[in-house]
């Protein structure tokens, strides 16, 4: 299954690019760069959750410095070399970081795309045939200024698909007026790798969220995210009406491996569905979709889980990720060993034990064949 | 680890008794029962997605009728053991069903809910040893009133644990207002079941949810609900606290066994909670209580996460269950075999493939032990 050269490729990890740092310095609402006389590196932030400590630091001078560090892990190309050769890994295919041109007016956003996506390609160009990318797409634009940009990546030398947020154009991924960007991935042969950023409204994680850092937002608001969106994808025929596209989704799935059987069953009990006809008999189950259209990541920090994953859409398609640089070491230097990554590696290893075809498929050889690492340029 | 002559033992299983729906009749909000001239049974509206429904409903008579048939499957005790015996249920232990009590003044819950729980009682007196039962309790009285209730049904015969949403107190299971009644429920040896109604915010399924019937809300929603609910209680110190707490989690966990994976690296990377201590070297992690005080149903429609669910808390910790009488027959009459029983019993069957010891103890002897079904009364 495995090409045995192909080596390690990590195909979730995430750069902010110079101009991207830019323009989050420039801003005063998230996402956000911000220096503060309290801590050493700039700081990030970027989610909802952590709006009230920016402000209360804005504030106070005395009060928590908000977000997290912004190091040269985050932009430097340098840095992300040095971090795959530390793991022993050969290729990357880096993508921008949440949220993405998301938050960009549509007169500034097609411009901006075509800068940064240049940019992450002069970057590759840095380390050929170390590093690839996921483009970004100017989605508060116009659909003309969209499919432009599709068009742009297509043929940049080293872009092998586009990441892509929840929210679509504003309204979800199940949008009827996103049909022609799908058809036009498909037709591109650009696989969209499904990101999450916005989470669940902060209502759900009740009074002491406060309490519990960020493990609500990013243990179950961004794995719950890409769930919803990619089932009202499901739902919405999206798979149908677009046969060839292909999207990965980060962190295994969210939870899709897991909850895949109750969505089939809540399909076919669905009085509604059924009398109004939309369920077809013949229609493709969320199993079919899973194992036709759907590539997973490997980012899943658990071996039983990895092995849910590889056996709800197949060995020959989950595909190793990092995450970097999120969740840097935990006491030990940045510039040593992640735990996060060697925990994934370690759970990858566990979950394909005795099967070397499938570690290695999983650790870079799924990733080479589908996105086409191997391919002259 | 199953006692072979444990039979199939159906842990969540709902009833509303005759009591309860004479309550939701005289409702002119939801949870309702309203008879509808454009239907024969009178229609159960429970969902928040479903109001706009009803109030069609109510001002149209030409508009499609809300809600699901309130059938004798949900109210007859005769019906439920009919039920029982066509899918070779022997013991079975009810509860009723969402929103349970939570929507009663707190001047009048504590009178229904020990009107209630005694007619359970009296409804398991019926057919000894084939039925039991989890208790519901008046949380939006005082806590005197949920403690003395707690009392009251710890010595009902059939009594063996409540049934608890997660809506708690009115702000969730990580209410510090809760820790009295999580420890009278484990000095009680009552273990909750704890079991989802409120799902997310609607605005999380879009603008096309109409369109998806009630597959959003049930098949995402209400696990999703079921996951947050128990992290917060992990992220609380709920586990910690109050040591012999049981708990088993409704729809195998919701999302909690391909999750654990994730919330323990976002504990261990989580800058706050390294920084303030709360996360203490010694402290047990999401795997740990998984294994020591959680259980999990069974209800998951699928062979490979019903595998997951069993590789995370255990073989010995799973139990069968039904969601009877959710999920009724597609196409054929309601007297005879359920899909959505038969799936989660082949489920069972295939996950444990040649190991008989551990279908027996999912199907019916984990629950029989760990729920003292085989006790002399």
């Amino acid at each position: 299954m495995a090409s045995p050269t192909s080596g390690i490729v990590d195909i979730h990890t995430h750069m902010y690019p110079p101009s991207y740092v830019e323009i989050m310095e420039s801003r005063t609402t998230i996402p956000i760069v911000r220096k503060f006389p309290q801590a050493s590196d700039p700081r990030l932030i970027l989610l909802e959750e952590e709006v009230k400590s920016l402000e209360d630091a804005l504030k106070d001078p005395q009060a928590k410095v908000p977000g997290r560090p912004l190091t040269t892990h985050y932009s430097s190309v340098q840095q992300k070399i040095h971090f795959m050769d530390t793991h022993g890994i050969q290729k990357s295919v880096v993508s921008l970081a949440n949220p993405w041109l998301d938050f960009l007016d549509a007169s500034e956003s097609p411009a901006i795309a075509k800068k940064i996506n240049e940019e992450f390609s002069d970057l590759c160009g840095q380390y050929p045939r170390r590093l690839f990318f996921f483009a970004a797409l100017p989605l508060t634009a116009s659909l003309e200024d969209i499919l432009a940009s599709i068009k742009h990546v297509r043929d940049l030398k080293y872009c092998r698909g586009v990441i892509l947020g929840t929210s679509g154009l504003g309204k979800g991924l199940d949008d009827p007026r996103l049909l022609p960007v799908y058809k036009a991935l498909a037709d591109s042969k650009l696989p969209i790798f499904l990101h999450p950023h916005y989470g669940l409204p902060s209502e759900v994680w009740g009074d002491r969220a406060g309490e519990y850092g960020h493990v609500l937002p990013l243990a179950l608001g961004f794995p719950m995210e890409t769930t919803i969106a990619v089932t009202r994808m499901f739902l919405a025929g999206v798979f149908d009406e677009v046969r060839e596209l292909q999207i990965i989704l980060a962190h295994s799935g969210g939870t899709l491996p897991f909850l895949a059987g109750r969505i089939e069953s809540c399909v076919v009990h669905d009085g509604q569905l059924l009398r109004e006809g939309k369920l077809a008999k013949s229609r493709r189950t969320v199993w079919d979709v899973l194992k036709e259209q759907i590539y997973l990541d490997a980012v899943v920090y658990s071996p039983t889980s990895l092995k849910l994953a590889a056996e709800s859409s197949g060995a020959d398609r989950v595909m190793f990720g990092t995450d970097h640089p999120f969740f840097p070491p935990l006491e030990t230097d940045e510039q040593g060993e992640w735990e996060s990554v060697t925990w994934n590696t370690a759970a990858i290893r566990k979950a394909t034990e005795g099967k070397s075809a499938e570690t290695e498929a999983i650790l870079g050889g799924n990733a080479t064949r589908v996105l086409r690492l191997d391919e002259e340029f």
